[in-house]
């Protein structure tokens, strides 16, 4: 088995890391280079540049989950249809180079008459399963925009997409709040966050209570400094809000850094529900995971 | 009775209007000098270059409603708590000169645990009361944050504020969805913005929906062209989502621009609601109804 070069390559950076063939990981690499830094054509350059060294040191595979398999990537690896299980995206990936190079699929699905997409995602939904042994999970992966994921006998059976990270963002940076927000988060105030949940659970819209941010700080009721984690608590908690978390058979997984790990960590506490953290490891574990696959195949 | 200047004097814009003794509206006029442009110590010389001609001509009185009664305005005007009617704006005006110009309070209740307040949008309610010749209503005036309105025995009950117009520009200016949305809104798509209300109301939350638009235009089922209107379906569809429409005895009383009124006429089709629109003319109203007060009452 070759050495694999698993790569997380997304819209804003690449994260790259060296495994060894039983999947334990060599090295990491972090560059700022997401895909909306990528003219057309510099993708083989900028990978070389970020583990061109590991590629030339010995036989090694080079699998790549993220946008870099979008229209706007290095090469489209179209998407897969849910219901989908880690066979199907291990068998349709995009190969840039036969044999050394391939990036993996992302998948989409339909809801309420809208279609939903991820890219890398999945790679990270099937590497956490691989090591927590699990089948059947409902799972969330916290960012810029967040999915939430249904899991049942392996396969990714309906996913959805909330804009949560971007909202934060939009809402802390260029609305009327950014006026009476502190320039720096700052650390996270727990009762602020707490009260921030609350109030989006017992709330209808975001439209809404995105607005107390303002009003509670005018009647001086919450001081500047705790703004920003009273609105983080608004907008992660109109996320959980809208999930039905009642048919949970074990822990909700929650997949990502750990400093958003423990904020939805603390958001489930609200709820009652338990949650179980996973980190980054989970896409390396994935892509590993298919290039075991690949062997078994070759 | 004196001559009326009435003055809606708001964060972005100052509107002001010459009103005969009888209501009639003489002459009308707009400024960009909304309060975020005054600086300290600026609003009376903003003012007369405003109207000061119609100061000069004759005895009047002006009265101001919006934002120039807030902490960053002339003079700070204190909220009158819900519930309020209209004698209690009327009994608590803010008088920056007695007898010639004074300040329209504002308003604040509280919904579950956390304030909320209007300003200008208090006259609005009372003006349109009077021109429907109504005391029960649900009112809504849509905008950047637009006001639903709950007035019984007329007095304003509860009010709540929803920040659509305001989460609709930073959508449409700042997200992810901006790069894919043309420079200019354009006419309004009717189909595309009815889809877009239509999503909204069969989903749970605008964090969710607001992807749409980039998964509709990904898979080519939504034009470019139309994505405008339908976010904007989405944002006010969202803010009607949430509503309890179930006890209206009458129509839905819908004040503000044509523009914006039409919009939210069609929306409300959607669900087999009512409405009937009040436009600028309700500011005057009701600001000329506190002058006939004060005649009354002097």
């Amino acid at each position: 088995m070759k050495r694999l070069i698993a790569v997380d390559w997304g819209t804003s950076s690449l994260r790259a890391a060296l495994l060894e063939t039983d999947g334990r990981v060599i090295e990491e690499r972090s560059l700022p280079r997401g895909i909306l830094t990528v003219a057309a054509g510099g993708f083989p350059s900028v990978l070389d540049t970020a583990c061109g060294d590991w590629m030339r040191s010995d036989a090694t595979l080079t699998l790549i989950s993220g946008m870099a398999g979008s229209r706007q990537g290095w090469i489209e690896a179209p998407y897969c249809p849910c219901p989908a299980g880690f066979a199907d995206i291990s068998a349709r990936l995009a190969w840039v180079e036969p044999g050394r190079i391939a990036i993996v699929p992302g998948l989409s699905c339909e809801q309420h008459g809208a279609p939903d997409v991820m890219r890398g995602e999945e790679t990270q939904v099937f590497g956490a399963l691989d090591l927590l042994g699990m089948s059947d999970a409902v799972m969330v992966l916290p960012g810029t925009h967040s999915k939430w994921v249904r899991v049942n006998g392996g396969r990714i059976q309906q996913f959805s997409t909330f804009m949560t990270g971007e909202f934060y963002a939009l809402l802390r940076q260029h609305s009327i709040l950014a006026r009476t927000l502190p320039p720096d988060d700052g650390e996270l105030d727990e009762p602020a966050f707490r009260r921030g949940i609350e109030h989006a659970l017992r709330s209808a819209s975001l439209l809404q209570t995105a607005f107390s941010a303002r009003t509670l700080s005018l009647f001086d009721r919450l001081p500047a400094a705790s703004l920003p984690s009273y609105l983080s608590g608004l907008v992660i908690g109109e996320e959980l809000r809208v999930q039905d978390l009642s048919g949970l058979a074990g822990p909700l997984v929650v997949i990502g850094s750990a400093v958003l790990t423990r904020r939805y960590e603390l958001a489930l506490q609200v709820l009652g529900v338990k949650a179980r953290a996973v980190g980054s490891e989970a896409t390396w574990r994935g892509l590993w995971a298919i290039a075991r696959t690949l062997e078994g195949n070759a």
